[in-house]
């Protein structure tokens, strides 16, 4: 059947959280542009563990690379160029595209994917809970057949930037404490 | 409604000047192959401005990595990987990905994009103007709805390689005096 | 006309090879993370060319990055992020993105292309047949018009990874040596 009939257009919303628990060694930080402030010319390639929004269940990880743009004191934060994918084990991967700020919530481009995630696209909103350990996705994508059960997992837990990082601290405060400490 | 009628095929154009004013710190050249003449290995985080094709208006800022992938003496010129966005504000963006050459007009592909590019998918014509000050884009875009008449803007100023450099180099002869004095 | 019937959906299959002769300067190694084995902060740029599935014909050359994301000691491999182009000369160009693993097949997704790729999606097979020197592609390509015979060359030489590597390395043996003696 050649028709695009093979080609769903109607948007299906996945929820995912992406997690630093500092075990996987990234990100790693290169500071190429030998400035003292992070500066264009500075690459962070980085890789976290993927769970469920409902947090229940580890169901991959992120890999990839974040070109840093611009140092924005005013913001107190970074604007980065991130190119990165999520690999969901055999499932497969979506790749995005897109700015990482870490001062506001950004939407990037979903541009492919592989597996389930064959011919898909669209965009995913990027919302920083505990910067830089805790990320909260909403992909929106198209393109593809109904989603696994698996992934969806059941209601996601809301992204609590208020009561979040006293809760994470406290779960992580090993591996955090060993980072800030070195 | 799960046909594809919700993504429109029909191409719309839309030329975009991408202008280095030299006031953003870009670009950053990392020469890490460490060679004398830039080599594999070598790679060019960037960020411009972008403005309207009738040059009337800014509209955003481009920002990404080119890749160098060869020198090319009997061209006097590069070859580069080039994967970078077009960030238009609020409007959203578009991702590409495809070859830049120092020496000729290149095809670029539209991977994706966020925000009224969200679903976008084409190519883009990159014409070099004064390089590496100054390039012209024609996008030909498909997948979404008509394009807001703020980035359209009015007729495109014709890229005049001839004439262009001259009065480039007039306006902005602070900056890039200051560049070549470095 | 506005349909989406301009953009097919039909899966065609391309085979191409990936072959490094070693005559490129390709790859080029950059091992920024300082570390004694491959690891998270490691780049590889590289550029190979491409030869039609039978084998015949060179038809392009690879160009992009990958990114480090792990040494895996047990799998006695290293596991990429990859962002990287296929270009075909005058018939334009696709992009690519997802895993590469050195040790295990992997798809890729197809991000977009230029030319007779304008348009295109789906995903890519990448097997590994004599690392790091020669890649086997099948491509199964959504968007795009028929392609051309010249791509699809005859029937591919079916990937022999036992007889393979001999053939191989004699064939090739002066830049090998050249290459493990330096």
């Amino acid at each position: 059947d050649p028709s695009d009939s093979a080609r769903p257009t109607n948007v299906q919303k996945l929820n995912i959280y992406e997690i630093n628990e500092l075990d996987r060694g990234s990100p790693a930080i290169l500071r190429l542009s030998k400035k003292k402030v992070f500066s264009l010319g500075d690459l962070v390639p980085f890789t976290n563990k993927l769970f469920t929004g409902d947090l229940k269940k580890q169901v991959g990880v992120t890999q990839g690379l974040t070109v840093l743009i611009e140092n924005k004191p005013e913001k107190k934060g970074d604007r980065y160029e991130a190119m990165y994918s999520f690999n969901f084990g055999d499932y497969g991967h979506m790749a995005v595209r897109g700015a990482y700020l870490t001062y506001e919530d950004t939407y990037l481009a979903v541009v492919g994917g592989s597996g389930i995630f064959e011919g898909v696209y669209g965009q995913v909103k990027l919302e920083q809970i505990v910067y830089p350990f805790k990320i909260f996705y909403t992909f929106y994508l198209r393109g593809i057949k109904e989603l696994p059960e698996e992934l969806l997992g059941d209601k996601p837990v809301e992204p609590n930037r208020l009561l979040d990082p006293f809760f994470y601290y406290v779960s992580y405060w090993k591996p955090i404490l060993r980072f800030v400490l070195k």
